[in-house]
């Protein structure tokens, strides 16, 4: 399986002009379905599973916004792809070769199909900026075309019925990826994350569960999926996150009117560094484009654009590093070639 | 009395190309000397410190290598000139208006005469890389001419006689100011430091007694001055000298063969930053000059001139700053002037 065609692929999500692209990198939902007539997989031999996958992988041609998508099995597939493909949000790190897992990735990586992880199928899109209602209209549309040619576990008084409790209902999880360095300046960002968290929300870092806050970075999703729908679920989180980004654009004004040269010095900095490193690691590489984007943001940095900050964000990480030079590299030559990457990619920019 | 035209003079001393110019940042000489008929300064009321000050300032017109020098008296001079002086390596922080102090500062400011200091007068002369035997000549001119108009207080026995005992002898101090980036990033300096003062000779930071050795910058002099003609001291001095010479260039030489990407790396951050802050202190200017310095002494950096480097550490510190700036400043405002001059230098060097 040649997964290079997405090294050169600028997928949607990173392009960095979606609505309120200022704060919000992405939103992305997903939908948690198993199919009528097999057990959960916890509960499935491999002959099941593999039958499971053969049935999805089967139906995709009629699915129409799935036409053209590449499959990708990962059985046999080298770790390296696995971490490339976590890394581009197109399978979790629970997606298992052990289990028959299988990853669609359809056209412009903007709708894929996770086969064989917790449940037997999740259908997910990514979009830039805030963009839930967008999403939302495009995964219906993929999960009606589904629910056509395959039979779905559904129960009318429960809704879609899932592997794990906590999907069960709506099987719906949206999150919004957002960038609020304001609100960690100001020191109010443990606050929001609370109530936030006491509104039924979760916060997470970038890389998900578990994962810390790296570069001012946060994903805001919903947390139960029962005895609601799924717009009123949207509709809930979209007003939350409105009330996040009006917070972070209040906090982002007063730096610029009582802070300015602090920020520019910070922002001014990062790009010195990102500029110049002959050696960087991926923890400071994140904190740097932080600063980077806060500057793009604040019309402080002309000469970089958003996308190319988003870009950066996902092409230093370890396994895109490693695709990118064609084999597996030790820290410091990833770190080598992580800042070479970067310095080309501002200094092709600024041209 | 107006010290601005020293602003634009780029004083011998700084330009960095003496001998082993990468190494050494320049050599200093002084000698002490006292006036036949006055008691020491500790000892002598205001009128004979006038009569003093009005008896050199008299006969400097009849010294040759001080023609066209400036008499600056500290009676009256603002704070920020005495720091200025004391920044330019001038006068000393002991040098003091209550106490009648001048001093006289020769063409290019190669050579200069401290009036009222602890003795009557210090001549100092001071030059570029490593040239003690070059400052020697020269001062020895400098007191000769300065004997034939003035009578010093001279013991056959014991020498030059001085108000601190330490002095008493040959009344000299040589000293050399040393950059040894190497030696501490391979932690032999502490060992270095130790072996040199068992030999007699003190190491200082870059601002001299009791200051840190902030950019890997160490100031070594003579310690005695007795019992041994000055021939002899500026020999053992010179000969130390040239072994730390030989183990700084030593380590660097291992420095670029086993660690040349952490060393390339560590350059061009100090650059990447040098470039970039809007703010910045002085603490945080002199360390990255000092990389940035072994950058250009390592042949990393190709755009600039180690006389740039110079004239930075020189002209980024508070007095000049503020003389730069024609006003006193906050440090705040202080930081932002040091960031814009040091952009502004580095940018027009690339040019």
């Amino acid at each position: 399986m040649e997964l290079e065609y997405l090294l050169t692929n600028i997928a949607p999500w990173l392009t960095g002009d979606g609505p309120e692209a200022d704060i919000v990198l992405s939103s992305r939902i997903r939908l948690a379905r198993n199919l009528k007539g097999f057990n959960f997989l916890r509960k499935t031999g491999e002959a099941s599973r593999r039958e499971i996958l053969d049935l999805i992988c089967g139906v995709i041609d009629k699915v129409s916004p799935l036409s053209g998508s590449t499959v990708v099995k990962l059985e046999g597939l080298p770790d390296l792809d696995r971490l490339f493909l976590m890394e581009r949000h197109l399978i979790s790190r629970e997606l298992s070769p052990d289990y028959q897992g299988a990853v669609i990735i359809g056209p412009e990586e903007i709708v894929s199909l996770m086969i064989n992880e917790e449940d037997h199928l999740r259908i997910q899109i990514i979009r830039s900026g805030m963009s839930l209602s967008r999403c939302w209209e495009e995964i219906q549309k993929v999960d009606a075309e589904l629910e056509k040619v395959l039979e779905y576990e559904y129960s009318p008084v429960y809704g879609y019925l899932t592997a794990c409790p906590s999907n069960v209902g709506t099987g719906m999880r949206a999150s919004v990826m957002i960038h609020l360095p304001a609100l960690v300046l100001h020191k109010q960002i443990d606050k929001i994350i609370q109530t936030v968290g006491k509104l039924g929300l979760a916060v997470r870092g970038i890389n998900g569960e578990g994962s810390q806050a790296a570069g001012n970075m946060f994903q805001i999703s919903n947390q139960s999926t029962l005895g609601k729908s799924e717009e009123e679920i949207l509709g809930d989180l979209e007003k939350i996150i409105s009330k996040i980004i009006v917070h972070e654009r209040n906090g982002r004004r007063v730096l610029l009117e009582r802070q300015l040269l602090r920020i520019e010095d910070q922002i001014y900095r990062a790009l010195g560094i990102l500029n110049n490193a002959r050696l960087i690691t991926s923890e400071e590489t994140i904190d740097l484009l932080s600063a980077l984007r806060m500057g793009v943001d604040l019309e402080v940095l002309e000469t970089i654009t958003r996308g190319t900050v988003n870009q950066l964000f996902l092409y230093t990480q370890p396994a895109h590093l490693q695709k990118l030079a064609g084999s597996s590299l030790d820290a410091t030559k990833r770190d080598a070639l992580r800042a070479k990457l970067i310095r080309d990619k501002i200094e092709k920019e600024g041209r």
